[in-house]
C-alpha cells in the first residue's frame, strides 16, 4: 500500500512510496504563504507556512499526499483501511477533515512538538471532501529536520499521536502492533550471525548476507515495515545532496512493490506509482515514478512563496533514456 | 518422514520417530549372537553381535527400521525418496541389499569407525528382499557411544558417507544440503536477542522467548532436521537414567508429526507412529507410540544373547491411563 | 509461557502447558459444592458448582491455574505480561481479585453465555492474595463443553472479553493482535501447495509436509499460537474417550516447551511443566507431567461432591516406565 | 553477491545486478567481429560473433562480467565462492580458462543450444589471467532471445550445464539446491490466500499483498533467488521497449543489494554496484548504477561491428537529477 520514512543524514530527508493500482493524476504542488487556505469547521488561515508536495488540486484545494513546509516539517498520509475511524463533529474540539489534515498541519507547526500541540484537541470529523470524493481511510506520520517523528491514528479509541521510534509508518495494523512485529525481526543484521543453533558445529558459510536472512520481502505492510526499518537503518551518511537523495531513494527502493506482485482485484496490481523525498531543511522536493527513473527536483525557494495562487509542476513520468552512441 | 538423532548425556541415546502413514507390524526384536545371518551376495555370519531394535520379521530375517548393538552402535534407515539409488551388482564390492544393510553393520562394527571401514569397498545393490517387498529408498544414519557419527548415502554419485557433525538425520535433500539450510538458522537462540535490526530504538518485549522465533515447526524434513537440532544441541544432560530418557523422548516430540497435519493421500495422513531410544552403553531399548505416551523398556542384556533365535516384544500400544481416583 | 486450547470430538476437551521455570507446588484439587468461598469484595458463596482442576493452595484457599466445573465450563489463566492491568476498587462494580476469577467464574457460570453475564460489570481489582503472593499479571480463557470461548483482558483499556475464534490462547501481545499475526500464516496447509510462485514451472517435490513449511516452531508466544492452532484445527476426532484425550495431548505436545530452548534468566529456562486437560462433559481432569509422559487421571464424579473441604491429589511426577523384560 | 535473470517480453531481455564492495573499473565494451580473440589454450578466434557487454579490459583483453552476441545469446558470470572448483590442463578437453569462458561462448554461439555444444566437451581449466588477476570463483549463466537458459557449474564432480527452468541465478549454493530452495516458497502469490490455517475462521485481513507474506526479503543468494524468480515470474509484458525495459529494471531492483546492508569485512558493506539488460534481439545495452538511476542505453549496431579493436564507452556514473525550476 505506501511506505513513508525519514532518514538523517546531516539534513533530513522525508517522503514516500505511494503504491496503489491507479494513478489519480497528483501533481507537485506549491502552496505558497498567502494563499487561503479554508478549513470546513476551524477558522480560514489567511497567512501560513508555504509548502511543497504531491497533491491532486479539486476547486482550488489542495488535496496533499504529502508534503513539506518552509520550516522542515514533513507529514504524509497513508492508507489505514480497518483501523481508521473517523468521528461526528464533537462541540469543543479542534474539528477537522481527514483532508484537511496535511494543510492543517503545515501550515501552522515549525516542529513536530508544535504539530503535536496543535492535534491535541483535534477530533479527525468523518466529513466528505465531497459526494464524489470521500473520506480515506488514512493515519499519517509528521516528522522535521530534527529526525523527531510522530505517528497520527484516529481510531474507535480516539485520537493517538504515537512517538515514532523508527521514523517509518506504512500501513494497517495499528502502529503500536507494528512495533511489536517489529521485535521478532530484532536479530536480523548486515553483520555474519554467530551460530547460537548449534554452538560448537562448524556450518557452511555458503553465502554471503547471511545476517538478513530472515528479512521478510512480501508486499504486505508488515513486511514493508520490518524491511525498509532496517534497511534505513543501516543506510550509510553521504558527502553531500546528490549522495544523500541517492540513498535515500534506494532506502524507499527496498520496499518498491513491483508490478504484478499484489492482485487487488481479477487482474488489477497496486504498485509503487511514485516515490518522493524532500530535504526538510532546504525545502527541495524529489520524486521519481515507476515509469521514469530518473529523478526529478522541484525547489520551492526557487518560487515566489509570498504569493496568493497555488503554483503546479507537472509530473514527470516518461522514461528518459541516456542513450550513448 | 522421520527423524533421528543421538544425544549425548554421559551415557549416548539413539533411536528415531518413525512417520509413516500406515503400521506395518513392528515389533522389539533382539537378534542373539548365533542367529545365523544370510546376506544374499555376502557370506553368512554364524557368529556376530547381539543387537536389538525396531522391525518386523519376515522369512525369519529381522527387517530392521532401527537398532543398536551390544558394543554401542547404533543405526537407523530413513526415508530418502527421490536421491536415494542403488547399484547393480559390482564384481569386486561388497554387494549389499539395502534391506541388510543395518544387521550387517551392526553385527560387525563395534564402532562408528569400524563401520565405516566396513562400508569402504560397499555397494548398495539394487535387490528386493522379495517380489512383494521392494527395497524402499534410504539412507541412514550410524552412531555409536562416545557420540560420534555419520550419515550414509548412496545416490546417482555413489555411495557417501559423510561425518555427521549435529548427530540428527531427517530425509531428502541430500545430507550436505541439510547443512547448507541448518546455516539459515543460525542466529536462533535460547537467549533474547540482540537488536541488530534498529540499533539504539527500543523495541518492545513482548514475549518469552524470542530468541527461537524463527526456528521452523513444519513437518517437512528441512523444518525437522533444524528443529531437532537446535532442540538437541540445547538439551540439558540429567542425573540419571531416567532423565535422561525423559530429555530423549522430549527431543524427539519437538519434531513429532501429529495427525492430521500432513496429507499424503486424500484423508490419509503421515504421523509419528513410535519415538525409540536405546541406552547405547547399557543395551536397553526405549519407546513409545503415538497411541500410547508411557516409555517402554525391554533389556537385551536380560536376555540370553547367546541363543540362535529371535527374540521378540510386542509393542505396547494400548494408552495405560493411571487413575488416581 | 503457557498455551491453553479447547479441543472438540464428540465431547470437548479443555486445558493448558504450563511453563513456568520453576514448579510451584501445584495439585489436582476438588472444590465441592458446599466448601464456602469467600471473596475479597464480594459475597460469600457458600454452595455453588464443584470444580477440579491444578491449582496451588493457600490458607485453605484454591488459587487454581485452570480447572473445570461440574457444568461443563472451562477456564485457565495465563501470563500476560505486559499488557495485563488490574484496577483500584470501583464503586457500583464487581470487584474481583484476579486470583479470585477462576473460583468465581466457575463456581457460577454454566456456559460461557453465563460467565460473560457474570463479567458484564467486573473490575477486575488490584489486589493481591497476600503481602507474599503478589497477583500476577494474567489473562484468562473461558471454554464449555458446547465448544464456544472467550478471552478475558484487563489492560489500561479496560476489561475487554473477546470471542475467540480459535478456542487457543498463549500470551502477550494482546489477543486481537494474535488473530492478526494468525493472518499472516493462513496459507499453511496439511496439502501439498500449489506451485503459485512460478506457475507452469516444475518444482523439486523433494519432501512430504511441504504444506506445513511456514509453521513457526518457535517458543515465543506468536509461534505458539499459530502452531497450536493449525494443530487443533487440524486434528481428527476419536472413536472414543480415550483417542480423544489421545489426540488431545498431541495437540498440547506440538508447542512443548523443552528443557533449554527459552533461557529466562543465567542458566534457567522455561519449560513445560505439566499439560493437562479434562472433558468437559464427564468431569474427568487428565494431565502430564514433563518428568512423567503417563496419562494420569482424576475424575470428579468419583468424589463426594457435596462435601465442604477441598479434595487434594498429588501430582504423579515420577517417570513410570513399563519395563517389558 | 549478484543476481541475474532473463526476461520475456516479446523480446527478450537478459542482464544482471553485479553485488560488490568495490567497482572494479568496468566500462561498456564491443567486441567487433574481427577483433582477434586469444585462448590460453585453444585456438585463436580471429572472425567471431561481435558482443557487447559490461567489462573491464586488460592487456587489450575483454573480462566480461557479462554481455550478449549479436545472435541473441546473452552469458553472466556470478560469484561461486564454496563449489566452484576449477581443474587442471586434460588432455583431449577443449580447455578454457573462467575468465575466457564468456568471449569464448559469446564469440561462436548462436543459441543456447549451441552453447551447450560448445561445452559438451570443455574443462574449465585453473589459469590465472595473470598472476595479479587470479581467477575468481565463478558459475555462469547462458540465455538467449527465445528465452532459453543454462546453469554452468564447474564443480569437484566436474562440469554441469543445468537447464534453468526459471532463468535466474545468484549465487552458492548449486543450482540443483537453489531449486529444491525455491520449492518451500511455491505457495507464494500475488492473490490473496485461502485460510486453509484454520478452515471456516474468518481471520482478519488487515493488509493487501498478504499472499507475498513469506517472501524473503534478505542479501543472501536463496532469498534473492526466490524473490528474484517470483518478481520475474509475475512481471507484466510493456508494449513498446520503453516499458519492457521498464519493467526488467523493476525486477532487478527487487533484489538491489542497498549500502549497509551487507557487511563482508568491518565497515566494507556489499551493494548492487550496476544493474545492466540488453535487448537480446536488438542489440542494445542498457544499464544504471546505484550512484545513478537515469537508464543508460548503448546499442551495438550502431557501430561499425566489421571492425578489429574494443569499443569502450564510460560509465555514466552521475546522478542526473532532471530540474524542474
Amino acid at each position: 500500500m505506501c511506505t513513508s520514512i525519514i532518514y538523517q543524514a546531516g539534513d533530513s530527508y522525508f517522503g514516500r512510496n505511494l503504491d496503489l493500482e491507479v494513478s489519480l493524476g497528483q501533481q507537485v504542488v506549491i502552496t505558497p504563504r498567502n494563499m487561503v487556505l479554508n478549513f470546513r469547521k476551524l477558522p480560514t488561515l489567511d497567512h501560513h507556512y508555504a509548502m511543497i508536495g504531491m497533491s491532486i488540486v479539486r476547486d482550488n484545494y489542495p488535496l496533499y499526499f504529502d508534503g513539506i513546509n518552509e520550516k522542515g516539517v514533513g507529514m504524509a498520509g497513508l492508507n489505514f483501511d480497518g483501523p481508521a475511524h473517523y468521528f461526528p463533529i464533537q462541540e469543543g474540539k479542534d474539528n477537522i477533515g481527514s483532508f484537511e489534515l496535511i494543510p492543517y498541519v503545515l501550515a501552522q507547526a515549525a516542529s513536530v512538538a508544535e504539530a503535536k500541540e496543535l492535534l491535541a484537541n483535534a477530533n479527525i470529523a468523518d466529513i466528505n471532501f465531497s459526494a464524489k470524493m470521500q473520506a480515506a481511510p488514512l493515519h499519517w506520520i509528521i516528522a522535521d529536520k530534527t529526525g523527531a517523528s510522530v505517528t497520527v491514528e484516529s481510531t474507535t479509541e480516539g485520537l493517538n499521536v504515537y512517538d515514532n521510534p523508527v521514523g517509518v509508518l506504512t500501513n494497517n495494523p495499528k502502529f503500536p502492533d507494528q512495533l511489536i512485529n517489529l521485535s521478532n525481526y530484532q536479530s536480523v543484521s548486515p553483520a555474519e550471525p554467530q551460530n547460537t543453533l548449534a554452538p560448537g558445529v562448524k556450518l557452511p558459510v555458503y553465502s554471503r548476507g547471511f545476517g538478513s536472512h530472515f528479512l521478510p520481502g512480501g508486499m504486505d505492510s508488515e513486511s514493508r515495515f520490518v524491511k525498509a526499518t532496517f534497511v534505513k537503518m543501516h543506510a550509510p551518511i553521504g558527502d553531500n545532496e546528490v549522495e544523500n537523495i541517492t540513498n535515500y531513494f534506494h532506502i524507499l527502493q527496498s520496499v518498491e512493490q513491483q508490478k504484478g506482485l499484489d492482485e487487488v482485484a481479477p487482474n488489477t496490481y497496486e504498485y509503487t506509482i511514485y516515490s518522493d523525498g524532500s530535504n526538510l531543511t532546504k525545502g527541495i522536493f524529489y520524486y521519481r515514478t515507476y515509469d521514469n527513473g530518473q529523478i526529478n527536483a522541484v525547489d520551492m525557494h526557487k518560487e515566489d512563496l509570498e504569493s496568493t495562487a497555488l503554483i503546479t509542476y507537472p509530473v514527470n513520468d516518461q522514461q528518459k533514456i541516456e542513450y550513448q552512441n
